[in-house]
């Protein structure tokens, strides 16, 4: 971030028409995205949400309450502007772009071998840092793909320890037997991928899945052309997880956008360092928490750039 | 609220692509601005943002951090567009109205006597309700008053006991010195109007303010008119206190946009039992909190008006 910019914002800061520090975390949004944005007075005009969407070998082993035929079908819904995300992106003046990654050709099961092998790997982040606009001022990174809870839980169990069962939760809504083989199919792919332990990238590969991949790559492209991100749920985080591990303060340039339903989304969000913004009960994925941060974001810098100082305004000062 | 509207939007959302519950708070807050509007697939085009101002006769005994000129100043700072709660409106797509009660006439020192006349307390409920736009599809009530939450803090304490102790905060940020004033002006306002306990409007005539005053009467006024309200920290929520301690049931037709950093805001919203769209240490009253609470609402309509059914969609629902 442009420290000098991020001083001149908090200077600004300091002289608005409001009692200090009575904006909250409006506050030290405006500053961060000020920092990020190299602006002192910045503006949020074109955000970007980017929905990869990828399929799962385990999905076969029955860890999804819905059919695997759903992702493409959504695919299908995010082009028509049918789905929740659609809404969201459009209510918050945010353009939205789908990127589907070869969803003909599920990942390997990992409970048999690795997801990926590492040109696939490659691709699908690439293929997720490609679709970043250099000249999006915010990023949103949202996913589909039935049975990707599943690989979100694998990857933070690796990364992170504690099994299945400190990661695996009820995804879109399976029951109590579908939770049983969820935590299964985490604990023996875990079992099978142990020799990746303590190298992200590589659990990654092993347990993650293409649109994962992608967000990870999509969060990098962020940083490298200095576009704050929002992060999303459960497996946009397991995503950006992947980069903390291997790279500290690779996450400075995100922040959460919402702690989901998803039982261990709010574990995550503390191993990140993350306080979310929002806590409504969603589970949706799509980047439907993150997009719905946007106005959040939006409010915070409005105010920060939009605001009078207490001398334009003849406000008289606590000092006064 | 109307029956039919909320049943067939609780139908339509049970058809939308998504998982059941998947958009959490979302949908309930969905249902819940359909069922006021009467219309199973609402539009959120129209809220109403009003700003009232009034001053305190108790402000003269040191319990702010500001002058008692800020209250006229920042009127100003409202109608030149320079406050947060100017950006937030425009970021959210509010008009915003701004009503001065009485400034150069502030109310009685309730330490001494009623805060005021019967006359003057039905004065501002009707500017309240006269403020609000009939056609209007949302309305959120804020206000500015130097030394109104201690005014919010003695209505607490009258409606709901407890005393200072409970309900006195730092609002725009007195010092310990500045905080025990509060303490003991609140109380010393309560014993002298000890009489009013059980009588919530005897309790907001004696104890309250004008602008506190107007916001009941604007809550009342959106009843009225089928206009959903978005309550916003605890100066608000104190007017809407009187109303629900006068008339259970009488919010209703309001959610709590956020829950504020004024200490005793949570404590209040409990007793309302409303739970907080927005948690984010905002403490800047002038209906900033609940303005911001706007965007989630828009989301949730947005969603829930724009998004497309599994069966118009070709998805295939959980239990295919």
């Amino acid at each position: 971030p442009d420290a000098t910019a991020a001083e001149a914002a908090a200077g600004r800061n300091a002289m608005l028409t409001k009692p200090p520090a009575a904006l909250g975390r409006l506050e030290e949004l405006a500053l961060w995205y000020a920092g990020w944005r190299g602006d002192a007075r910045p503006r949020l005009e074109a955000p970007q949400v980017v929905v990869f969407a990828g399929n799962h070998g385990v999905a076969a082993r029955g860890v999804s309450a819905f059919p695997v035929e759903v992702t493409v079908q959504m695919v299908a819904n995010f082009e028509a502007g049918g789905a929740a995300i659609n809404q969201l992106a459009k209510a918050f003046g945010a353009t939205m772009d789908v990127v589907s990654l070869e969803l003909d050709r599920p990942t390997g099961d990992f409970t048999e071998g690795p997801a990926m092998s590492e040109a696939e790997l490659m691709a699908a982040m690439v293929a997720g840092w490609q679709a970043v606009d250099p000249q999006a001022d915010l990023l949103v990174t949202g996913e589909m793909g039935i049975g990707n809870t599943t690989a979100a839980a694998a990857i933070a169990a690796g990364l992170y320890g504690g099994g299945a069962e400190a990661w695996v939760g009820r995804g879109t809504g399976v029951d109590d037997a579908g939770l049983a083989r969820k935590r299964e199919v985490v604990d023996a792919g875990l079992a099978r991928h142990a020799e990746a332990n303590g190298d992200p990238l590589e659990i990654l590969r092993r347990l993650g899945g293409r649109e994962i991949a992608a967000m990870a790559g999509a969060i990098l492209a962020a940083r490298h052309h200095r576009i704050p991100v929002i992060l999303d749920g459960f497996i946009c985080c397991s995503a950006a997880a992947v980069l903390a591990e291997a790279a500290p303060g690779a996450l400075d340039h995100a922040v959460a956008g919402h702690v989901s339903a998803e039982g261990a989304h709010a574990a995550m969000l503390e191993r990140l360092g993350k306080a979310p913004l929002l806590s409504l009960g969603l589970r949706l994925g799509e980047g439907s928490g993150a997009a719905l941060a946007i106005g959040v974001l939006k409010g915070a810098i409005a105010c920060h750039s939009g605001m009078a100082t207490f001398g334009e305004a003849g406000v008289s000062d606590s000092g006064a």
